[in-house]
């Protein structure tokens, strides 16, 4: 795997198609190593190994700008730009990125992390150089899950009517992380089984035999040849009656049959849409078997193709099968799901009330909306960082509207190696600004089950219930709920120290609560489970110490930790506050406990910031 | 126009085709009476008169459900159903909303204020329906401007392959608030021109006259006559590619044929899409002519057609002439609306550098991240209300990409009679916590063309702007810049009284001081211009007073006034620490001066919070 070190699009563009389809099965196998010891994404970058390898044939990174749709099927692109060489360090700790990133190499044009933004920035950059007067292409790879998120369409939408160099590759592999659902994927199913499929391919082929090459690159045609080819290749169909250009679809492993494509559509001076048909975990038949399994996950055994297992229930298995119990006996209950059904633990609801609507979050809110105003009870379930897709929706026709509807909000802080653009560390701050909103944040398993009873049965309007990724914690033997909303940990502190925190922050402030006992003087802890409305009685609480310490796995800014303050400074606290919480960043790829120690949200760092204090005083 | 005052469903139902054309005379008139004394959208609602009654004619609301997208087209329905008589109270306090409002009737399904959700939310509405058992019909009224917002193509791709009893009317009259863009309207044009639509047309009439009506209900026809009607009526088009059953265009004025394809829609079974092609304005030349002025407007005389004007130019106007001016040196200067050109003054920017891409906040920001990523200075005008809709792309495209994106945030605050669904009071909430984010709130017009030209030459990264509707604050004589990002205004605060706010709340609390300097001390005034960073000056500044009030006109819940008292206790702030912001709940319509009023935000409040705590010190 040596030559992998030290690819780049020019060596590439220099090989032949037997070196190029060795190299693709080296790449294969150098992801399969990495992905099975580092976790990552793995079905989707196999899938896309020779859909990379054309782009760079066919396209000069970094003059021409190529965009990665969601990101996470970046990896091909990664090696063959130079990265192959570090490619051990993938989702490490100041290691490569499992997303795009600018500042890891100038290859990569954009950011990307959430689904179904590429095409607007595509659009942007490619309106940018037009305007500039550049000739340079600006690519985007989006699949086909991700095409069905509105903000795609509303870019193609916007986009059809330019005359920009925008060439968008769609990337057909029926599966976004669940199968991609909706009229759209039956669209495309329907292009690709269909006679038409077959008519076309023949049609491209011999059409392209016609046209002379030189150089890898397709000479001009006479306008008689060209029109004759866009009959041919434009047959009516959904993306042509938006107004692009369709080329397609191809097989999206045929490396010489995708670069003639992109060649003809550099040439064309206007959008394109390029179809083509890749198959997830292409090579390891593990992966191929089972994309879904092999989409995110952790460390693997190569041979068996069995991964990693926590011993201990997730809080999303926790949550599914919970719910799924209440919805074995209420016929109200429903569940949705924007493409994450089994990443939520939703798989066990009785399928008539589970609704998958693809990578939709907005369309996921507003749905279960009207489902409430109906008289159903939804439950929207939501990873934290991709529930800010459907703020607007939940702002409106969730909290205005007062609609019963649970927001199940998975992922909700740190979540480690994914990294900046998937932390959960946004949703308390846009939330609880909220009317009418009220949110649970459990720190065990115990907790979560009994929130998810209460916001189904115990409210009537909007109701968030927000956990961590990764197992549920269990139950502590000496844990007090004094009132309703809040759970008390007495650990000597005295009156005088105490820890607020919420979520499974609370785990680490009982750990730090005991290396402070250690010390000689402990903590104690109280940990708000419903943070909106915040309980009266914990700042009643709270205000009674001498030294407050807000423990927070969220931004300080719109935290938590700053409404306690006003509800302490209310009742004429004049104690030590003191705040750990995530200070105005993003938070970069880390293992869990390598992020939580930079943000000294970890048990060493909260017992620290005491142990500073009581010196001073 | 005394019979609209008690106005049913079921007394229209019993009206001929003769009663109900002069019936919609007299709701035009109406209409248009009461919107030239309350203000309020015309245009949209004169196009849709006859619509509301065919509506009413086929379905049995409020069994059926009737969903207004938007909202603000919803004035006949209103009239329609019972509201005729209150019709004077039009976005008055108290009075009739300009929105559909569940709490005011039973016939206003969902409450309706932002645009493209209705599909979503109805065929929620229809799937509880399917779920349990009922036969009632889901019906949405759609704008040709809001189908093209990204959720609404979420939900036709998903409700597509359902069975649900969803009917979806796209009222297509070329017009969202500024003329329809993008690729779709092109094609909704190409329909309505080509031969297909008097194909259709004919087609639709022969076929109709065919079937048996008894009772005003379509009889089941045969399964032979029913195949060869789709065949005429479904084309091969857009929605039918999607999986619709695609009905129309018909003639948006034509009560009795828009009433035969309901009819037939409603023994579909299966989700439906009736094209009909209105007039915006229709009926009052001066709104047909120019259905932009007459989209949302004030007071104006029904004869001249001569809208009320404020003799003082309004942020919006300022924003935009300051950025034309910018843009008329820097070619790199260019600015994104969605749908909202002329009401974000931005009108006068060179043609070639200003994107108007639609109904669409989501692609509007992240196609300006994608400019700002190839260079161009993009300024993304939109207003306050309407950027939740793009807070994930502001997320991620913007802060963490860490672009060069000025966001121009007009209409934030209080915006008076729109109500609930517009108030511009989340955006400081949101956007506050975002990490890169810098965002100015100016108050008066000199600070806003300062912010401006800040926002574009002195950043590098993400920056907002944010100002309010309406008229633009002349510079007070003693205002004070002694740093960077704030204004100082010594109204004898005497080292004792300071009131600390931001954007417009300043000039109240400049009053608020008056009238304290009135009752014997007044109160010194701190206005933030730069929200984001806080200028640390600011709290050193605040932190030497004895009583401090934060006014903002915001939400409490993350707003500054609880970042602000962090940074106090940080400088061992003892004193007296008071809030004037809004709590939480959703603020009503009511004009300005009400509003501002009941949240206790006006001056005579401001200053009363401090004569109370004089008391009692």
């Amino acid at each position: 795997m040596s030559r992998l070190t030290n690819l780049t699009p020019a060596k590439i563009k220099k090989m032949n198609m037997k070196q190029l389809e060795k190299l693709a099965g080296e790449m294969r196998e150098l992801i399969i190593q990495t992905v099975s010891e580092n976790g990552g994404h793995l079905a989707s970058n196999l899938g896309v190994v020779e859909l990379a390898i054309a782009l760079h044939r066919a396209f000069d990174s970094p003059r021409d700008k190529i965009l990665w749709d969601v990101g996470h099927q970046c990896y091909a692109h990664k090696i063959i730009t130079g990265r192959g060489g570090d490619f051990a360090s993938l989702r490490k700790k100041d290691g490569l990125s499992g997303f795009p990133k600018p500042e890891e190499s100038e290859h990569d044009a954009f950011t990307a992390g959430h689904s179904s933004s590429s095409i607007s920035i595509a659009h942007g950059i490619a309106t940018a150089q037009r305007l500039s007067g550049s000739e340079n292409c600006t690519v985007c790879v989006v699949g086909d899950g991700a095409i069905a998120g509105g903000m795609a369409f509303e870019a193609i939408n916007d986009c059809a009517r330019c005359d920009e160099r925008l060439i968008i590759v769609l990337n057909d592999n029926e599966m976004s992380i669940d199968r991609s659902v909706g009229a759209l994927s039956r669209y495309l199913t329907g292009i690709r089984n269909g006679t038409a499929y077959f008519k076309f391919k023949d049609a491209v082929a011999r059409t392209m035999e016609r046209i002379p090459v030189v150089g890898g690159e397709i000479k001009k045609v006479s306008s008689d040849v060209k029109d004759r080819l866009r009959d041919m290749l434009l047959s009516d169909n959904f993306f042509q009656k938006m107004g692009l250009v369709y080329l397609g679809p191809a097989d999206g492993h045929n490396i010489g049959r995708m670069t003639e494509l992109f060649l003809r559509a550099k040439q064309l001076n206007r959008p394109v849409l390029i179809h083509v048909n890749t198959v997830k975990g292409k090579g390891y038949s593990f992966a191929e078997n089972s994309p879904d399994t092999f989409h995110g996950l952790g460390q693997f055994n190569i041979a068996t193709g069995t991964c990693e297992r926590n011993s201990q229930d997730s809080y999303s298995v926790l949550m599914g099968t919970e719910l799924a119990s209440i919805a074995k006996k209420d016929k109200t209950v429903c569940a949705v799901s924007a493409a994450m059904v089994a990443a939520t633990g939703l798989a066990n609801m009785p399928k008539e009330r589970l609704f998958d609507v693809g990578i939709a979050e907005e369309h996921a809110v507003s749905f279960s909306a009207g489902l409430a105003a109906a008289g159903m009870k939804p439950v929207c379930a939501l990873y934290s960082t991709f529930l800010q897709r459907a703020y607007d929706q939940i702002n409106q026709d969730v909290c205005l509207a007062g609609e019963h509807v649970v927001l199940c909000i998975d992922r909700a802080g740190i979540v480690g190696e994914d990294g900046e653009t998937h932390q959960g560390l946004f949703d308390v701050g846009i939330l609880t600004p909220l009317p009418n909103m009220v949110i649970y944040s459990p720190f065990d398993g115990e907790e979560l089950k009994d929130c998810l009873r209460k916001a189904v049965y115990s409210h009537s309007g909007p109701v968030a219930v927000r956990y961590p990724r990764g197992a549920a914690v269990r139950r502590e033997e000496d844990r007090r709920s004094a009132g309703d909303g809040y759970a008390f940990y007495r650990r000597g502190g005295s009156g005088k120290r105490l820890m607020v925190t919420y979520g499974r922050e609370t785990g680490r402030c009982l750990k730090a609560a005991e290396i402070l006992t250690g010390r000689g003087s402990g903590a104690d802890v109280l940990s708000i489970i419903r943070i909106k409305p915040i309980p009266e009685e914990t700042a009643d609480i709270a205000a009674r110490y001498g030294e407050v310490l807000f423990a927070e796995e969220g931004m300080e800014r719109g935290g938590i930790c700053e409404e306690f303050l006003a509800m302490l400074v209310k009742r004429g606290f004049k104690g030590n506050y003191m705040v750990a919480a995530v200070g105005d960043r993003f938070v970069k790829q880390a293992t869990m406990c390598e992020t939580l120690e930079q943000l000294g949200l970890d048990e060493m760092s909260l017992a620290g910031k005491f142990s500073e204090k009581t010196n001073e005083t």
